[in-house]
């Protein structure tokens, strides 16, 4: 007998007839003789419509009267999948994040989670009671409704799996797992049956929008393994878990792009010991993240240095850069939006060599001029123009063989 | 500085700019010098689209889940009128019933109140904070939300009052008090300025739905003043207190009229001892509530047994009776739905004598038959032909003197 956690996202339980199917889903797990706990969102569109509603009756909403606004999304569909199921004499309950013990700190929100007690879980499972809990929600010490920020339930799923030790976290979504790239842009991507957290995080941080980062963080933490799976057809997903040899006989695992960039750079910057700090300190105080940083050096003791922001953060960044610039006696500042970000991930660069030089040269071959690079042990980036993105990605994609199902059990289908 | 207790109903809350509306009237009385606290109900509405889901999702809902479901609305308008408060710089919290201790049995979408512990709530009224409190919701001993049943916000707030020996509890909706009669069927009627406890209950279970009947029980039992007012417009509401002479000046305090009555005669019952345990035995088994009873006795030792059940009810009742019928060997059991109950209502009535005799003088002036009396200390009730119900309510009003602004204080414009 299996301990499953199942997550199902707000599409799959966006109205009644779609909580039936969830219903169907759970008895079926149920009947299989597998102990299930079933984690919720809010319907799709819940969460929107809460937060209109916030920002008519005031500007600038309170943090903590926002959590108990938007908290309810997820109590109204516990309710109505636990009445589902028990309709279907099937013994379940349903539980806030409260009442199973996910207890947070005070960052409403955005709040973490400081440690999950799951008594009350512990106490249903033992009665054979299929316990449906409130995800996204937490309490703080002063016993205040907290929010985990977007995508929360998927981090309440998976520290629920791992206070449970349970054998598997399922993540329902409208997807049937992690592809070796997005198949909107590439067709020939394929779903991955297995990949490491690591890689996962590289994918999700990256772009790939099917599994919140912080709940990969903990799964790996944990060492919980998470399935994503599709809650609309039935067959395999995409088992996150540990790196294992399989993975590492595959240099590449994904492809990812990323057009959420923007490039500053300043031009003529006087090469003196502690520039960069004068530069990057004011950054960092506004909470802007700086991802990639290169330098070039030119003539006369003057340095070009380039670097990205979120394209979000531009407005932000880019008065306090123009203000440095002139502090420091730089001769200028040029803004790029029109560049993006291809990635290549795969645990197996760490015994794979050559991976960056057949990135360049794919890249080179294609005639995509590479503006900036940043590597590390088990990724590669490259800035481009921002045109050639979808060509750059099912270029590298067919070249590290990506379109063919690789060695090993890598990839389904 | 007086503590305030202010409770406002589904409609006054009904969209953001009503919340608007109550935000102001909250802060005006904040400023004016009182300590607040909010109860709110759901957004009307809300709860009905609750219900339907609930529908939607199985045919039975399971009453602890519909709890769940049910408690959700309120969340919402406390969230949104302390974060709309707090908008405009004051100091206000929202509270959830289990927040502010409100402990009731288990007794799923119907709980008694148990206690209130209300630390929370004295802590922020301490800290200078407006508590913004959930109505209708508590949790019972194993920490599971329930709900107060329909009106229960009013007993939310009457019970808090009675915690915190507020000053008093002023119940906003969407009339600006309690009438003399139902104005739509007497526009004569007048407010009343005051009333007494035990003629608001009378008023409140004869059918004017002001007040929830528990809230004005624990009201009395705790002595808790309670104001009715109007939402919407400014002015003075009724006032429901404890009986004091001004009251006892006036024989009618007001004049109600109910239709949910249905009557049922058992025609040539035998007269044996044990007949009436017999026969209303299994009526109260099936929880239905008989109101009045009257016996007729005939010829040949038999009797006609005739009494009243809320009309509800009537399908529920009829295969009983007529089983009993047939046991006892009565001769045939008759049904009539169109019977109404007209009451007159007063505490002055135990030391005004003469109110019943011209109560049926006045009746039987309009040609209007009497099917059956009942009298209480405080309450003369006839029940007549459904299609007079108007016409006794118009005439009795006018004959009690209620038409005009009475002697004392009882009453107002």
């Amino acid at each position: 007998m299996a301990l499953i956690v199942q997550k199902y996202g707000g599409t799959s339980v966006g109205n009644i007839e779609r909580i039936h199917n969830v219903a169907e889903r759970v008895a079926r797990a149920h009947r299989a003789g597998d102990q299930v706990v079933v984690v919720l969102s809010a319907m799709s569109g819940e969460t929107d419509r809460l937060v209109k509603l916030a920002h008519e009756a005031t500007p600038m909403p309170d943090e903590r009267e926002m959590d108990m606004l938007l908290s309810t999304g997820e109590r109204v569909t516990i309710a109505l999948l636990a009445m589902d199921l028990r309709g279907r004499g099937i013994n379940a309950r349903s539980f806030t994040g409260r009442q199973v013990g996910i207890i947070t700190d005070s960052a409403h929100t955005k709040a973490r989670i400081a440690r999950v007690t799951a008594d009350r879980l512990r106490e249903a499972l033992d009665q054979g009671v299929i316990p449906v809990v409130a995800g996204f929600q937490g309490i703080n010490e002063q016993s205040d409704v907290t929010t985990l920020g977007r995508g929360g339930s998927d981090l309440s799923a998976v520290a629920l799996a791992a206070a449970l030790k349970a054998d598997r976290c399922i993540i329902f979504t409208d997807v049937d797992g992690v592809y070796t790239a997005d198949p909107n842009v590439v067709p020939a991507a394929k779903r991955i049956d297995k990949i490491a957290y690591e890689e996962m995080l590289e994918m999700a941080s990256l772009g790939a929008k099917v599994l919140q980062t912080r709940s990969v963080e903990f799964a790996a933490k944990f060492n919980v393994p998470v399935e994503v799976n599709s809650s609309f057809k039935e067959g395999k997903g995409t088992l996150v878990t540990r790196e294992d040899a399989d993975m590492e006989a595959v240099a590449v695992a994904g492809v990812t792009g990323d057009r959420n960039q923007a490039k500053i750079t300043i031009v003529g910057v006087p090469d003196k010991p502690g520039i960069a700090a004068r530069i990057f300190g004011p950054v960092a105080q506004a909470h802007v993240n700086v991802d990639m940083i290169i330098q070039n050096m030119g003539q006369d003791a003057l340095t070009d240095l380039s670097f990205t922001v979120p394209r979000a953060d531009l407005r932000k960044a880019t008065p306090i850069i123009q203000g440095v610039a002139k502090e420091i006696e730089a001769k200028s500042v040029s803004i790029t939006e029109a560049i993006a970000k291809v990635s290549l991930i795969g645990v197996g660069m760490r015994s794979h060599s050559g991976v960056a030089s057949k990135m360049f040269e794919v890249l080179s071959r294609e005639g995509i001029n590479i503006l900036m690079i940043s590597t590390s042990e088990i990724k590669i980036s490259c800035v481009i123009d921002e045109k050639y993105l979808e060509l750059a990605m099912r270029s590298l994609h067919s070249a590290f063989g990506l379109d063919q199902v690789p060695q090993g059990d890598r990839s389904g289908k």
